[in-house]
């Protein structure tokens, strides 16, 4: 396989029955769906240490954001002033990468599907990433 | 501007005293120098909320690791079981995106260069997003 230079590769897409940014909670703490991360085939060696109750980044590609915008009123919500997006948590942003902190609450099919909890992204949104969460630096 | 699906675009990019693999410390807390977030004008309006003090989340992309990669030995170390990456911080990864959490500690050229404290990645490293650390859901 051959990559270029800044070329994302998807490893997998979220199954959740969020289908619009209208319907999404902010954040993923905030009241969001059981959702799938469904992972492709080829990764499936990278996926075998990821378990039940495991704490993880998912790192994300928001491919329905605007990558143009670079201000925005935080939340949405025009009461707060217009702030720069990288003070923000905005989707709409340069490189639209979604950070999510979730629970692994199932892992299926040989690893390659995992219920979590506490993702907000929306159904099709492509994986780009899995990150374990760092503990304190005399436990990495 | 246009961009092609799943391609990045650099907003900046890493000035450090690290200048290879073998000199960085595992993550940005275990002995980093101070380094430099090097931005592009273009992004000049996003930045403008940034302040000294504030900690933030740096994205990266780890433009000398290994995206064939899928398993590693932990940390580097021999002595540690093969583990799939996505359980791993390590560099090598199917997409190379790196997450530090870093504190600003200066802000100068009207927002376009910024110091930092716990920066881990080597010079040149391109910077691709910043985020703020969300607190309390109360406090967003």
């Amino acid at each position: 396989m051959t990559d270029t230079p800044f070329q994302l590769r998807p490893i997998g897409r979220v199954e959740s029955p969020l289908l619009d940014r209208g319907a999404a909670p902010r954040q993923g703490d905030e009241g969001a769906p059981p959702a799938w991360l469904v992972f492709d085939a080829s990764v499936t060696e990278g996926l075998r240490d990821l378990r039940e109750g495991a704490d993880v980044l998912v790192l994300t590609w928001l491919d329905r954001a605007d990558r143009t915008v670079l201000a925005v009123h935080p939340r949405g919500d025009a009461d707060r002033p217009v702030t720069g997006v990288f003070a923000t948590r905005s989707p709409d942003r340069p490189n639209p990468i979604g950070l999510h902190r979730v629970t692994i609450e199932t892992v299926e099919d040989g690893g390659l599907r995992m219920r979590v909890r506490d993702l907000e992204a929306l159904d099709g949104t492509p994986v780009l990433d899995v990150k374990p969460v760092l503990g304190a630096t005399d436990e990495r």
